[in-house]
């Protein structure tokens, strides 16, 4: 099996941006990319695109196809993976068999969406809605957050823990994001109830109590409150892959990927037997420890799917760092900041950083890279030389992970 | 790189399948397959689905993982694959790369859509037609059948061709499919005549003269007519893939996919050299002919994507079987017919099997290993030993071949 580098990675701002359309997104993340692995001349062999929904929310498909001639990069082949919010990594995956296979040497995996200017109530909602199951759970008016938020109840009630601590997630993410230049919300939680306190909208004595107000945070899938929950945004991301052995002329930072598992579990909740458990993260998490023969203590720094702020502490327990039920209250006390023991998601992860559906898996890798690389600012996990993604499909029926390591 | 064999297939009939969803499809397509290959208790490592548009016709999206969950293939990695109407093609490659890196030793691809429930006039089409250009071909109120009117007749002028030898490709085909029990159209053209003269709706001397009556084949993209265009179809189509070095158990009529090539042409039709030259397929055609260490010569039978029947014609020189211009008049003269100099299209090709689009790569495969494996029953091309197919996506802007042979 060949050994794949990353090369290069580009990453545009996330959030609400107006003036640019799906595919100036990704082709501003892809130009980053491939500058920044000074492979500008050079002929890719392939390009994956991940991207959830262009046909709905976009009017395209071929997306890949459409990119490697807005690109110039014919006669490069090109295919669009899909995967619900982990199309990015499973893009990522397929690029590193391309590599892995010996059919390409050189790759473009870039991930994207175009999602603010629906402005039609619960489109998108219900557009994700179409991965849940159509028979035992979508008639009956499911959605991702009412899962969210039973998952919430149920995580609670089992492991005694507490919404505050949930809150804590959230609270962090947003503290990261304030740090990352490309994320959708560059504010913390703190900065977000000053600003209301200005505009005359109450007042509170802690972030707990602002987070418990329901003009400022209102329930949306009981008992998540707007701040547990990430917001829809515009963005892309992007990495060059590239054949390990033939990578000396291009870079001298390269970060392998060492370790990808992906599983699936059963597509309706109900069945299984512990909707506090991922096993489908447990287990393709179980794939890239054994792939990259690390083991989670050997880990720096993560990037989870915190669509839902639940999820990040549930995801914390099945990748390993720490045991069941365990996951929210190392949140609570600091364990998982910049700095604690494990940091998790100093991007600001799904909820700071934003999430444009398909590009997340790919930006959660190209936060790694910096992070691998001592590029991260003041956001920098020191001395990060292993870290390792989860990017989370449907409702946790088909989930990637991706290890990253310092060559 | 692990070497890659096919050592099952399933196929489903194509055509107006009412009382199955894509869903039920795709899962008799995948259970025949598994079945065939004897690999009923074994654990499948990858699913791999190509389907161009389950999100706008069927409303599911996470195909892949709801699949895997409902052939009890869990937690076996799922993705979906797209790449237009060659997502069947595009899978068998992302299978294909999957066991040639060493991820996976037992893959399982599967092809399908659900279309003919669809009644909203213009839906399919218009669906379709978000392959074109965004700017510079679909505002201007293009659709691929108008696109392959003009193909044809640039062909026609540039060539000195005629419309009849274009109508020979689809008598052949109607011929061929008259023979498979999986074909949408299972009745030659003669068979449409003598049915229409039945009927009282008139009477004709030559299938030519049925075949430029208004009133029976109208025109749909001038000067292409009804029976120039392929159908819109339901079906599904699989493959069991399984790592070469490990097929002994399973099976002893294995078939090697020894050769795919994927390579991408401008996405503005305009801005290529010659319309009626696919560089794509040319591209791809030697990828795969260099990689099995094959040449044209070598090939006893071809699948080639007909969506228009313009197409087997063109495809027929750009694959390399016919110098430039040569290719409708060599149908006309019979030389792709089964017992030809080269059989095209033994199944029926796009226009009798059918074109449930994300199926057809995938079905392209089955018929070759069929054909390879000496199953073809009536339409079995003797002593056919290597074959190949082109998997056409959205107007020639991204092409695959895959070259298949006997062990």
């Amino acid at each position: 099996m060949n050994k794949v580098a990353i090369i290069g990675v580009g990453h545009t701002k996330f959030g609400k941006i107006e003036e640019k359309g799906l595919m100036d997104l990704l082709c501003e993340a892809s130009l980053a990319a491939i500058d920044d692995s000074n492979t500008n001349d050079k002929i890719f062999d392939t390009v994956y695109v991940g991207a959830m929904s262009p046909e709905s929310y976009n009017h395209i498909s071929g997306v890949a196809s459409a990119l490697v001639d807005k690109l110039s990069l014919i006669p490069a082949a090109a295919d669009d993976i899909k995967n619900g919010p982990a199309s990015g990594g499973s893009a990522i995956k397929a690029g590193f068999q391309a590599i892995a296979s010996g059919m390409s040497d050189l790759v473009l995996v870039v991930g994207g969406e175009k999602m603010t200017h629906i402005t039609t109530p619960g489109y998108i909602t219900s557009n994700v809605a179409t991965l849940t199951h159509p028979e035992a759970e979508r008639p009956h008016g499911v959605s991702l957050p009412s899962f969210a938020g039973l998952l919430t109840r149920a995580y609670l009630e089992k492991y005694n823990a507490k919404l505050d601590w949930i809150s804590d997630i959230a609270i962090k993410n947003h503290k990261n994001g304030a740090l990352n230049a490309n994320a959708h919300f560059q504010r913390s939680i703190s900065d977000f109830m000053k600003s209301a306190i200005q505009k005359g909208k109450g007042t509170w004595k802690t972030i707990y109590e602002f987070l418990e107000d329901d003009k400022t945070n209102p329930i949306i899938a009981d008992p998540l409150r707007l701040f547990h929950i990430c917001p829809i945004s515009d963005g892309a991301a992007a990495l060059v892959l590239c054949n390990a052995e033939k990578i000396n002329q291009y870079c001298d930072t390269p970060i392998m990927i060492s370790g990808i598992g992906q599983a699936t579990d059963t597509h309706i909740i109900f069945e299984r037997e512990d909707i506090t458990t991922l096993k489908a993260l447990r287990l393709c998490s179980e794939q890239a420890y054994k792939m990259a023969k690390k083991t989670p203590e050997d880990i720096d720094v993560a990037e989870l799917h915190d669509a839902f702020e639940i999820l990040e502490a549930v995801q914390s327990e099945d990748i390993g760092f720490f045991k069941k039920g365990e996951g929210a209250k190392a949140a609570h006390e600091g364990l998982t900041e910049i700095g604690g023991k494990i940091p998790i998601n100093p991007s600001g992860g799904l909820k700071a950083r934003g999430h444009p559906l398909g590009a997340t898996g790919v930006a959660q890798v190209v936060e790694l890279v910096w992070q691998l690389r001592g590029e991260a600012g003041k956001r920098q996990v020191d001395g990060a030389e292993t870290g390792i993604t989860c990017n989370f499909g449907g409702f946790g029926n088909n989930i990637i992970s991706i290890l990253t390591e310092r060559m």
